[in-house]
């Protein structure tokens, strides 16, 4: 069996080279089929390199001159970012050699370079980043996207985010039909956009051909829930919904932490209930649920936290590994042609709704 | 001293008129000085009060024969809805009979009535609504509008939620210049949609004479944060935060229980920890901040949650203790008259702003 290569981009992180090599080392150990191209100032890269002897083998260091800041706009980055570890990273996926790309750099920066050199399939004019939230459902996680691709989406990008949600939690969570709801204030049919109602529309009507059950509109607290499996919403709100709940669970973890250090009962009691604490900070530990998914572009690229440490970063590049090798892009890439070729139908069904 | 009277809808909550009672009798405990007027039907409500002779001397039931339901549509209940509840707690307040109003009904069917009966005054084109959010803050909570009232808002309305909210933390919390923070996905100043960056503009021009701070954009991990006092967004997006918020809080919390009553030695922590616990789950207890205030209105109106048990309930009816006392509404529709008649050079700043 060929080994699957995953190109990582070395030097966006918050904290530093060393933390994504420890990453990387940590991910090397759990899967051992994996291999690594990784980008940035070689020099730094191989003194970090050292303490980390399972690696030997195992990676290989492309220097890259530049690194592209977390201020930079996308549209500085792609005219002056050639040479950039960023883009070495993604240019390692457009050419084959790697299959799959992780960076904790700036988000609209990755984006931008991804859309310029691994290009949208066609009928697709926005791409979605989706992420994994925890949630009650068996396997623990439910998707959302767009978390902060593009600001904007019209009611064909919601829907095409709907089966690129469904295509995901198909092929990375095993669900044979996953529920698919689009993010509303409310769940009455009167409430919201126009582009929602009428993306509600199209939703609803294709769920069969898209092989996956449309639950209608979820509101914010369904996003955890057992309701559903993928939340559709456009990247401004999906944006503002995943760090208000990312601020307020940092914020119940640290008066957790408040409660069993405030008196010395308090502490007994943490010191009997030990495992029970850690399994409930694991469950809610946001490091395990690192990477979001670029969704609708020919190749896999994803995105960790910028603020990774070396559990983070392992997370993001196991699921790298995951859907490098169930190769799901490229079967989102089939699905999504096919929609684009049945775009007539779409259109129908699009001005029937924007009619209504 | 003349006592304040808070009118309530006692006929909107999913648990059923007793718990709103009882939610009453709860506050009626905690502030002497209240009255309630309270409207729904009065067999039912009669029966209930039975129950608590603190209210004997304290409320007055008016009898109304319909009540508005959840599912009902805004303009319906517009049409249909004089014989109401919610209706006449509105016009209690209209009339003067009562200081403020508190309903756990049908959002958008109370802010229409509200809107319809108590008016909006000049220079606010949409009212908003605002919630409490728990912070790291001194005061414990941090401020966020609009929560729901419209799914659109402008520059301009973005700006006048700074206003509103900014006078309800100076009045509600105290605060002598409140730091206001405009809601947006990265507090880079290219960042978000361009109605953001037209308030953005208005918001840090006229924060001297709006006598607040403006520290500009602020992302959702901030809302928790001491980084900001009052955290202003449009309705369809401080909606699914809040409610996303809301969802996992509520998952957390049901993490926690299982950990502590997972093995027997969790439960012997448990025990230790009792107080230490039972602190924590005070201050991540949604009820204490029920009660999303509706701000622009000629009248103080509060909105429970529909799901809000007597605890709840209690909180809402003390905010809007506080708020008629304090006369908040009126010092908002003070501040923003002022505004209103200096359209002139906020339309000159508008055109600026935009041409930016």
């Amino acid at each position: 069996m060929k080994s699957t290569v995953i190109s990582v981009d070395a030097m966006g992180s918050d904290h530093g080279p060393a933390a994504v090599v420890t990453g990387i080392s940590r991910a090397a150990r759990a899967r051992p089929d994996l291999e690594f191209l990784i980008h940035g100032d070689s020099a730094i890269l191989e003194e970090c390199l050292r303490r980390h002897r399972r690696l030997v083998d195992r990676c290989s260091v492309q220097h890259s001159d530049a690194v592209v800041t977390m201020s930079e706009k996308p549209s500085q980055v792609l005219r002056n970012g050639r040479s950039s570890s960023m883009w070495a990273a993604v240019d390692s996926v457009k050419n084959g050699h790697a299959n799959a790309l992780v960076s904790c750099g700036n988000t609209g920066a990755l984006m931008a370079i991804s859309q310029l050199r691994l290009k949208r399939p066609a009928g697709i004019s926005r791409p979605a980043i989706a992420c994994l939230w925890p949630s009650v459902n068996d396997h623990g996680f439910n998707i959302l996207l767009d978390v902060g691709a593009d600001i904007r989406a019209d009611e064909r990008d919601l829907f095409v985010y709907g089966l690129l949600g469904a295509a995901y939690a198909k092929i990375g969570m095993g669900l044979k039909s996953p529920r698919v709801g689009l993010l509303n204030v409310g769940t009455e049919s009167h409430k919201g956009r126009r582009e929602i109602k009428a993306a509600h529309e199209l939703m609803a009507n294709h769920a069969d051909k898209g092989s996956y059950r449309y639950v209608g509109f979820v509101e914010g607290s369904d996003i955890p829930s057992d309701r559903v499996d993928v939340v559709v919403t456009d990247g401004f709100t999906g944006n503002i919904a995943i760090k208000s709940v990312e601020g307020t669970a940092a914020l119940i973890r640290s008066f957790l932490k408040d409660a069993f250090t405030h008196t010395l009962l308090s502490r007994a009691g943490a010191v009997f209930a030990y495992t029970s604490i850690k399994r409930l900070f694991k469950r809610i530990d946001p490091r395990r649920a690192n990477g979001g998914v670029f969704l609708g572009l020919n190749g896999t690229v994803i995105k960790s936290h910028g603020s990774a440490d070396p559990v983070a970063v392992e997370a993001a590049i196991l699921l790298a590994g995951r859907l490098a090798k169930s190769q799901v892009t490229s079967s989102v890439v089939a699905e999504l042609s096919d929609w684009g070729n049945n775009s007539g139908a779409l259109a129908a069904t699009r001005q029937k709704a924007s009619a209504a």
